[in-house]
């Protein structure tokens, strides 16, 4: 479970990839797989969330990093590369870093 | 306070907004406005995320609702179309629905 809220001490790291549908359910694996083997030890690493687009065309994977300086610091390590190269291989990232500016929630779906 | 779990019942709207970096702020107004002075209370809507990339380029709204169904009512209905108009003179979005395949929270930052 993973929170989106005003004033918490992260940063956000939004990726949109795009792909071909066909390659939809592996790109998934791929960051998957990359956030479970690399990832997730890496100091800063908050959260990630994949999302699957439901016209099949796009993956998102919506990550939560303790600060810029450890999602930088993230890139130069050598491990973190073979995942990358794979991903690209298959998908177009497009990818920002974002600081949560606003949070509206009417209805705990919980 | 938002959440992102696989398995909710919600549909998941990622819209990234390509803006200038001079009307980033005023654009995150405009999403800010719609949503409290209409998709709150439009049935179906459960939360707003909207943020803004350290880079000054992108808005997104990260934004779950009931069903795809209750999302495309949204847009039928009249009360929504003025401010997507005002929103699309300054910006350009890239919107798609997606479900959660996959979350992994390492760290706990509440």
């Amino acid at each position: 479970m993973s929170v989106i809220e005003v004033g918490q001490q992260v940063v956000t790291m939004v990726n949109v990839f795009t792909v071909a549908p066909e390659n939809q359910r592996r790109l998934v694996e791929l960051i998957v797989e990359a956030t479970e083997t690399v990832m997730r030890d890496v100091d800063g690493f908050i959260s990630a969330n994949i999302h699957s687009s439901l016209d099949g065309t796009r993956v998102v994977n919506y990550a939560q990093w303790r600060s810029v300086e450890h999602f930088e610091a993230m890139h130069r390590n050598p491990l973190v590369h073979p995942h990358f190269t794979d991903i690209r291989a298959i998908a177009s990232p497009e990818m920002h870093l974002y600081r949560v500016d606003y949070v509206e929630e009417v209805a705990a779906v919980r």
